[in-house]
């Protein structure tokens, strides 16, 4: 069989288990996650074991400690994986779900009903927890998948695979709902992008270099963000100590999240009182400042600073590297995150109400928050229970996508007998 | 100017349009709406004496009347235009408005802010008063929209246009966030197609053809629906007075709609009671008869049929043709629309409520109805106010597409200095 022919005949089974997977009953679906998490529970020491395989390959291959650092499945991981799935039994299956109610004049009976998008098709690099989660996540939407996880993580994925296998066989549940794809081949990924008739929704997870080669090879639709430029602005009527310590934890509390602060703009008025102090703590946790000229001008004695260039407004990070930017008063803040930002989380620190209101309404991101940090843009944060991603696409869903954004709503109209 | 510049610098207008779109209130909106529809009326001779150019060189150059039809606007057309609008008015605006709030254990508040998308590309053919349906429907919902009609109505369109702009500049708004492309030269449609960087969703309303073109052109995302393959199934529990008066209503009260029946599927159990009227009243109706050999060997007299081929059954006719099929039951009726539908709109005639159940949940079409005319499926009908078109896809808007189907949402958190 070739490599076309072998996604092919995952597409086929996809599509022909969609049925399957849209009518499980709620029951169906939280009788296989348990019994999911449970093989994983049985078969840990076969999944380590796999896994090692995979980080032996990968270090020999020479990939870097933070590459091998998400690969490894410790024990935390696999318990974090079961208790996952053991709260999406716990969350509210979306599949079924009936909205806006109306009767209108004439007596027809229109509604709304939430219902699965079909076959997902998931495409991640190393980290072999995300097989388990959308695996979890696709079936209690009463989505197919087909998984495509990285080379590096294939006997990890085989390993976790075998246990899903077995969920779905012991549930009852046709087995083609969650497929892995078995091969390492390249190609297996072109084939999955071109398969438009079988594939409904394209979920890439990774660098920013996979998906976007993932977009524009694709016909499919494509649930993604691309980049994580956050913004924390501090007003002139911000209280400064909140200040500080949101930007603190938006920059230091994890360097490589997507949610992570890229750029600290700060209002001139209180740029003197704040940026010092700040400025001295970021550099004690390691943290490379790239300043504009007036900033550099009120750090009153921190030296270790680099100018920033214009590209630094555009960049995501992903370090211990923070551009700082001083600016005139809100609407320049505005301004600027318009013109740099990427539309993906974006905070403003005030007491000003008005100011409050008018960055959230203004600032075109997936997550606009007032008061707090970028770090909590994400699924379990927000309450979603899980996410399979973020989205910083405007169509269909936006921010952390749960349940919910792996479904579609259609029109339900009940009549008796009504004609026009 | 090339018609690159051109359309660029309609892209660049419209991109600086948004936040002023955005922010515009309801009343500041609802003023231009009325305004634009107190301008139809001032000017309604100009208006009709370009349209008179329009039909006049349309004959000219030998368009069919139904074409002819579409292209004229009569008082008629141009009342509805103006109530059209004057509705709008009425219709609650989207932008701005919150849901799903939730307070979090560490007291965050997070909930939804509905958002418009941005700039829509319109592209429509013939009838010119999608010019004002549009532009009022993407007005309402904070959208700034770049309109392309059909180079056949170019002349109406310009003078539709300018009711537009005189009731953007009166009502004080920013004229740049509706625009009509100028030009009837054919490469503006596809530099719209390429303005990814200005143009957030393209809407295309017209026939197949031009749909799918549209589709396989552009990588922005495309709100579309390109078949009405839509089906009437009468169960053998049927009421059957009412089967026949839903199915003369969604075959023959109007033929060119895309929610006009194409096949009816009826039970075997009941064919030999209902079919025979109904083939005799709809072949009365001058409505051809393509029909299974079953059904043919049920007619009990009438004669005027032909024997329907596979590809029947995939036909969208669009014109006095009907494709009749007798099934073993609800079962045979829910693959044949699976297999040979096109997720547009389905209709079951039953009293019995677990196989309407049954019918609701897994027809996989943007709209499923029990008991009445497919001809409802409609944002009209639906209560929705007006609608922009009928999505078939399943990602963000699926069915009649209104105000709602022209926002994005975002989550808003709010926070009192909490970090992770």
């Amino acid at each position: 069989m070739t490599v076309k022919e072998y996604m092919r005949s995952l597409g086929i089974t996809a599509k022909a288990a969609t049925a399957a997977a849209c009518r499980a009953s709620t029951a169906e679906k939280n009788t296989a996650l348990q019994a999911i998490a449970n093989a994983i529970r049985t078969h840990s020491d076969t999944i380590v074991a796999a896994n090692s395989k995979d980080l032996k390959r990968a270090a020999a291959a020479g990939l870097d400690a933070a590459s091998l650092d998400r690969l490894a499945l410790k024990e935390q991981t696999l318990s974090d994986m079961t208790c996952g799935l053991e709260q999406m039994v716990d969350l509210p299956d979306p599949v079924g779900q009936m909205s806006d109610p109306v009767v209108r004049p004439n007596g027809l009976r229109i509604s709304k009903m939430r219902v699965p998008i079909g076959v997902i098709g998931m495409i991640y690099e190393s980290r072999p927890n995300v097989t388990i989660d959308a695996a979890g996540l696709c079936l209690k939407s009463g989505n197919a998948v087909i998984l495509r996880g990285g080379s590096e993580s294939i006997e990890s994925n085989r390993a976790l695979y075998q246990c899903i296998y077995e969920g779905l066989q012991e549930s009852g549940l046709d087995t083609g709902i969650i497929q892995l794809v078995e091969t390492i081949d390249r190609q297996a990924v072109g084939e999955l992008l071109k398969m438009s008739e079988y594939v409904d929704l394209i979920i890439p997870r990774g660098g920013k270099s996979l998906i976007q080669r993932i977009s524009d090879e694709t016909r499919i639709a494509v649930l993604k963000h691309l980049d994580g430029v956050c913004h924390v602005f501090i007003d002139a009527e911000a209280d400064l100590a909140s200040a500080y310590s949101i930007a603190m934890n938006a920059k230091t509390q994890r360097y490589a999240t997507c949610n992570t602060m890229e750029t600290l703009l700060v209002d001139r008025e209180v740029a003197a009182r704040v940026l010092p102090d700040l400025a001295h703590a970021l550099c004690g946790e390691g943290v490379e400042l790239r300043v504009c000229k007036e900033t550099a001008s009120v750090l009153n004695g921190v030296t270790d600073y680099v100018e920033a260039t214009d590209a630094d407004w555009r960049e995501e990070y992903n370090a211990p590297i923070l551009s700082i930017k001083i600016c005139a008063g809100l609407e320049e803040a505005i301004q600027h995150i318009g013109k740099y930002g990427s539309n993906h989380t974006d905070a403003i620190v005030t007491e000003n109400a008005g100011k409050a209101d008018r960055f959230l309404r203004e600032i075109d991101s997936s997550s606009v928050m007032v008061n707090t940090s970028t770090r909590f843009a994400d699924g379990f944060e927000y309450g979603l229970g899980a996410e399979i991603g973020i989205s910083t696409d405007k169509l269909h869903a936006r921010g952390p996508v749960g349940l919910e954004g792996l479904t579609s709503q259609k029109f339900i109209v009940r009549g008796e007998g009504q004609i026009r």
